[in-house]
């Protein structure tokens, strides 16, 4: 069989099942309209730890925990572990799988790493490397204000068009066999930077990857957005949302019936004065690994695209008059094995 | 045929062969005892660009171009590139990509990243995902310097155990078919933290790392030194090599005859003043993809163990007290495709 589809996509041959998957969150993800949908829910922001980098791990360790658990399996069970997050040096994955033993494949994909963590290990247990591959990342609000922007105590004013980071983190175990859902393709991401420069609008500078991504996904599976049940970007935003319906409106495609974006998933964003909506790697990743997999389980939907979005930026590249390269990467989930 | 074997070691089916490699480096490198094997030399540490950080994208561009003209290749027929840097948020590889279309999986593994590349580009063309991909990384002495310690022109005092991070990038193209050498197995790492919080004395605090890996190699492959032509780690230094050499003695393994460390190759490590050696990304990079792929293809070894390492700190783990993990990827490269 060809497993390359088209100029972009890939169709595995065996798809790969989700084993086992959980999310852990914060207190606003609690007050939120997908709180019963969360593995474990913490009041406290340094989940127990003295500093809020460590608190983030240890809500990485949270998760993966208890998507072991869930699948009734062991650390020695996992082949490889996938996993990045948005911090410097990316040591919110690092530490927290520090004790594990797994093998580690470390990613940067920014709030993409959800996305990218699920194709690599879908194509590894696909091509016989693995039986079993966990993608797992994390965001918290905190550690990601201190290094983007302010740190929070200094209480920063904050624009329209900005997100909140996600205190959240998600793990989901691919294996070689199972009940499902199947992940049976995938469309990988490629940088694209439309100019925009304004890092309290990454909805905006992530939209027009995503709507690569899905149009690359489409013509290369001769699919239409009315063959998903579900079609969810990560973390554009409300903003970023409305600009790929836009996009794809000009092609003439409808994509205002059945598509939504994680970042107004996840928050009641008017209710909860969210601005644009959520972000962070951990947004995308604790709403696939909670309110979409448990939602593909009881067949709400059987035929999902999850394309998480990441924005390559940093603050020096920023500080240095740069533009927000973005990238999405695409998984289309079924719980028909045959896609 | 099995691919897994053993706890952590893979072996390609139909091992990847490297189509084509290139490597280029700044002053420093020019004058090393490996200065002829670069692509290209720059006396120029901005590489043409206004910041050093624009200058280090510009390095994995160039590296990346030299690659693919001397494969014959043009940008899309690469179907996948696997980049990383040690930047913040690996804006190296995401700048340098920015205007390629190839689809871009970022990765952060620190100065482990090209074997982390090799290795997942090798299993994406074994699997039949990809008939062509790149692995690319970069590092610059003056970003680094920057970001991790202090900016270079304070001219802070060295320590004894530092290392002298390369102004370098490589590239270095696989394939599903061409003349070799071929990538024949690979063994992935894992988190390894021995305790060492010394951030100018990574090379111990990686050894353990490089050490467990390797001997996971050789136990799952049921080889031993003397079945190498060479084995290099990256990126340990005197101090991290002399540690590797003293844990395998202590196993009755002799590592005396053949084992040597891109650290030390790179420079003239007593002549040039580099106290414990080379390291950054791109010094195992272009190492690899200069020196050691040159001498594979003019036969003066057949049968080595790359083995670069990484250590998974920043400095805000360091400021929090925290140890450096480390983590080896090893990849092993032979003329013989059968292995």
């Amino acid at each position: 069989m060809e497993k390359r589809i088209g100029a972009r996509t890939v169709r595995l041959e065996y798809p790969p099942a989700v084993l086992s998957f959980a999310a852990v969150g914060g207190h606003m993800e609690g007050q939120g309209p997908l709180r019963d949908e969360f593995d474990e829910l913490s009041e406290d922001h340094f989940w127990g730890e003295k500093t809020w980098e460590r608190g983030e791990s240890a809500m990485q360790r949270h998760a993966l925990s208890h998507a072991l658990r869930k699948g009734g399996l062991r650390e020695a069970d996992i082949d490889f572990v996938f996993a990045g997050d948005l911090l410097n040096q990316c040591i919110g994955s690092s530490f927290s799988l520090r004790d594990t033993g797994i093998p580690f494949y470390g990613l940067y994909g920014a709030c993409s790493t959800m996305g990218e963590a699920l194709s690599l290990a879908a194509m590894l247990i696909d091509g016989g490397f693995a039986r079993r591959a966990a993608a797992l990342t994390s965001s918290h609000f905190c550690t990601a204000e201190r290094q983007y922007r302010m740190p929070v105590p200094y209480g920063s004013q904050r624009t329209p068009t900005a997100q909140w980071t996600a205190t959240a983190a998600g793990c989901c175990i691919l294996a070689d066999s199972g009940g499902g859902p199947y992940v049976t393709h995938l469309t990988a991401g490629r940088i694209v930077d439309k100019g925009i420069a304004d890092a309290n609008n990454m909805g905006a500078a992530m939209a027009p990857a995503a709507y690569d991504t899905l149009a690359a996904l489409f013509r290369d599976t001769q699919t239409a957005p009315a063959d998903y049940d579900l079609i969810v970007t990560g973390d554009l935003g409300r903003l970023g949302h409305d600009i790929v319906v836009d996009l794809f409106a000009r092609d003439g495609v409808d994509m205002t019936k059945n598509y939504n974006d994680c970042g107004l998933l996840l928050f009641d964003v008017k209710g909860q004065d969210m601005h644009c909506g959520g972000s962070g790697c951990g947004c995308s990743a604790s709403v696939l690994c909670g309110h979409l997999l448990r939602g593909m389980r009881e067949k709400r939907w059987n035929r999902i695209v999850f394309a998480p979005t990441g924005a390559l930026l940093s603050p020096t590249s920023s500080m240095q008059g740069e533009s927000i390269p973005g990238i999405c990467h695409a998984a289309v989930l079924s719980n028909d094995r045959e896609g």
